[in-house]
């Protein structure tokens, strides 16, 4: 994070970092903040988009144990085991989470390597309280890592940055770069703290 | 509902109300509570439950208009505009909705005929506040007609009741008795008020 002071623990190489997009819009102002987070992230750090989110079934307990258990379902798993921290940006559906992103928290609500995962929320439309809370509430319910005391906010929603002016814009690049640094912090911590959570392989996660 | 006195208006003759289930398991308690709700239905009230909850694909605004909406959406569109009332039963996941009735909801947000449409939640675990809470502000949001001050509880959870003994437990019968009653004060109500929220027949539907 282009920080050059002494620092007690070791940065992580490499902190792979997946992003989860709680819309399906293509013109998505959250899938937008995503991308431009690829491009802001720093030379250290891989921030990956899960490309498959709109690909999962809705949520059936029936089908998470067992051979039927659908591929879709198995790559989400498999890409939060391999990730050391995860970054949601979603929206707010009529006062709501987005039916998206909860269907895919559904779907890690039981898978253990979720536990303890660093996550943090990015959040485009700062106005917009109940599904960030919501997102929070749940976030904390499954033991995830959950960083900074509020969302990471950017104010986006009505601002009409195309994608080339969101990357390049201060507001971004802050809530991202704080948004980077907290994961960071999080991650060093809990490697500190001897905290298992550190990737596990899909091939050892106990759902693959 | 038995009841002999006259009234001020007239019930409207033939209540169709339209059930929907939030959870996909095969043994989901709310899809028992609301099978249940199908016997115990007055003599002039018909309940269906949706069938098609679980192929509605993930909410994509770019996939609401046009030729490419999902058939399973259409099916979902002309379900509720034919429904005098919803009633819906709903699980609580990781303090959270279910990610498959919010996805149901948000096919609906911008769905004209279900404005003001009488909806009863039936709450198959009370202690869960979490979920119901969250419901309830995204139905008022959505401007449904949402019945009862609070949900229609009761205790379900961890209670074992099989199918038959739910249909013939009496808090159950309470539950949703009190619950097909508010949804037909509440037609009643806003036909007397001539709001204009009775059925609009599919193929007049504004989504159809």
């Amino acid at each position: 994070m282009g920080d050059t002071f002494p620092m007690a623990f070791s940065p992580p190489p490499g902190l792979r970092v997946l992003a989860l997009c709680g819309s399906l819009r293509a013109a998505s102002i959250n899938a937008s903040l995503l991308r431009a987070a690829v491009r802001l992230a720093p030379a250290d750090t891989a921030l990956t988009i899960f490309p498959l989110l709109g690909e999962l079934p809705l949520f059936n307990p029936d089908l998470e144990a067992g051979p039927s258990r659908p591929p879709s379902v198995d790559a989400l798993h498999a890409a939060v085991a391999g990730a050391d921290a995860l970054l949601i940006a979603s929206p707010e559906y009529a006062h709501g989470v987005s039916g998206t992103i909860k269907n895919a928290l559904d779907w890690l609500v039981s898978f253990e390597p979720f536990i303890h995962k660093p996550v943090a929320l990015l959040n485009a439309s700062p106005r917009a309280q109940h599904a960030d809370a919501a997102l929070r509430e749940t976030l904390r319910t499954m033991s995830a890592g959950l960083v900074g005391e509020t969302s990471f906010a950017v104010a986006l929603l009505g601002a009409r940055l195309d994608q080339a002016a969101m990357a390049t814009s201060p507001a971004v690049a802050h809530a991202v770069g704080r948004a980077f640094g907290a994961l960071r912090a999080e991650c060093m911590r809990q490697r500190a703290a001897g905290v298992a959570v550190f990737p596990i392989g899909p091939a050892d996660g106990p759902g693959n």
